[in-house]
């Protein structure tokens, strides 16, 4: 199931145990969203577009053909389920899904709503650099707590 | 199933029926790989990223979630198709899957290959501006065979 030198592979192993994980050495913190059939619905720290989150999946694979048709099926439905309740919680103009993995190989998607008032709403986040927007612990609390509500 | 304004649902009608499809008066012109069970796949005009191309889903929508579930799993599932054949033509280095809509709201995931020559591999497509590279038709032809023979 995992791999040894993949960066998500030991996110995956803690964040099914404990709501956050801070790798040793590291400025990172994952919080974690959800626990889902066939992935873990993690809150970025970087909150620059309200609600944004990754939905890794829970095997190691680097391509999406390369899991079993019910499992990425599965993990297809655990990142809508995730949208459809960041929608509710945060009523974007529209979603963007996004399954790259060019740095990180370990299947994540990229969930980013966008806003009417974002800084380039009809392009793709990436066409505009922007410094990581952190909260207050109680604002991703806060945040977490809402999508939560909505994930039924 | 179909929205006056759309740009995409005038060429989803014309590609059930033809190969191609060129909107009046527009310098675009839209070429079918094939005809999937909840969309369509494109080969893209632009093919800077060898293989690029564009599953189009056959209902007008403008989120994932807003299908009823058995077609937006169906309509996953032929992208996943759609991008196991483009891996086993072009053996890129990653895939990269996409589904934004920020300009056109109607469900199309973007198909973007990767390969180790590409200018930015690490990173999004987005983060480098490209002239959009044509083919000619004999190499459109060849392109979408090649993709066809591998979707079984």
């Amino acid at each position: 199931m995992s791999e040894s030198a993949c960066v998500f592979c030991p996110v995956v192993e803690a964040l099914l145990r404990s709501e956050t994980y801070q790798p040793d050495g590291s400025a990172a913190l994952y919080r974690r969203i959800a626990v889902l059939p066939a992935s873990i619905a993690i809150l970025s720290s970087d909150q620059y577009y309200p609600g944004y989150s990754l939905v890794v999946a829970k095997t190691h694979a680097t391509e999406l053909y390369q899991l079993p048709q019910p499992e990425s099926t599965q993990y297809f439905q655990d990142m809508l389920r995730v949208a459809r309740a960041m929608a509710e919680v945060f009523t974007p103009r529209k979603m963007n899904y996004e399954l790259l993995g060019n740095t990180v190989g370990h299947l994540h998607w990229h969930l980013f709503p966008r806003y009417t008032w974002d800084p380039n709403p009809m392009r793709p986040t990436w066409e505009h650099a922007h410094a990581p927007k952190t909260l207050s612990p109680e604002e991703y609390e806060a945040t977490i707590a809402a999508i939560r509500r909505c994930l039924g």
